[in-house]
């Protein structure tokens, strides 16, 4: 069994945004020599996600309209865990959205769909974060 | 390390449906001769999940009222996603459901809990759509 | 290739509560004697979820808060599933936090960022449910 870990480090400078990583991701799994394997993508903070959806900039203005709309950020005293954070609504927005990522790895590259796209989604930004590729298989 | 991989067209007649998929992947599982490993069954499309839950059409029900609920498919033009399309709440459904599930194998079979059933849930049908079955063990 | 799997019984006194399970993954983890893989951790029943997130709890007050928003349990009638049960709002509250995490193991552990703790979150407890503990890899 082959594998291969990378961590990654990014550092958004807005509260929330979605950066596309299928590439980093594709490296990844082309460096690993991984032929038939699973890819796991995750964020390893709690205040932001990774997923996969359409490369589609109307689609990401919905989604930042509708996660505010489900789980607001303001008023910050509405929640129990805005002691000394201010953000409670990015724990739970990232609930929505999902921690995590698997991808099938089929002849040495992401089995996707035609529109599949993995997204890193920040909810609580302005700091290094980091999210976590880890390829296994043969 | 032995692998299989399976892609299984849908053509889902209507625009939302929930498809309970458990004898295909167990297919796939018993076919792939995996005693210990694990399965990954992901949508291939981004209007569309994969998810484990009960094979119940009264909570079928209750999905379709719900997910209508936390994402209206109408009216369109509340989505700016909805230039030229009209799908952008099944977007955001599929977020809540999820992309994807990994299920244990073990001893050769789907470790499941009394009432776990896989489902492939569309949002956006009425033309041919695809899902990943993808198993790796030993 | 190794792999290790645990089904472990939880009997919590209340219908909902969120239990930090970490230590029993980590330990099951460290007993497999896996250095480099994935080690899946899901619950098996349909109205609980296995999660990632801050072991604080004021958050977890608020994911209480906001997932009765969501999906409220009452009125039970509500729901089409409620005929002989009253646990439909479980069956939606799980989709939201989802069924399963899947983590890395790297160097013979799991591949955490800072605040990462793996919890079991029970919408529909008092009686024995399970969850499981799959490890692979070398």
């Amino acid at each position: 069994m082959k594998s291969m870990t990378r961590h990654i480090t990014l550092n958004i400078p807005t509260r929330r945004a979605f950066i596309n990583i299928t590439p980093q991701v594709a490296e990844v799994v082309a460096e690993s020599g991984v032929q038939e394997g699973l890819c796991l993508v995750n964020a390893m903070h709690i205040t932001a996600s990774v997923f996969i959806n359409d490369d589609e900039s109307g689609l990401h203005h919905d989604y930042e309209v509708w996660l505010e709309k489900l789980a607001p950020e303001k008023p910050y005293d509405q929640y129990r865990h805005n002691g000394f954070e201010d953000n409670a609504d990015a724990h739970l927005k990232r609930q929505v959205m999902g921690r995590e990522v698997v991808v099938a790895i089929s002849n040495g590259r992401l089995d996707f769909g035609p529109w599949e796209q993995i997204f890193y989604g920040e909810f609580d930004g302005k700091r290094p974060k980091r999210y976590l590729i880890k390829v296994i298989g043969e």
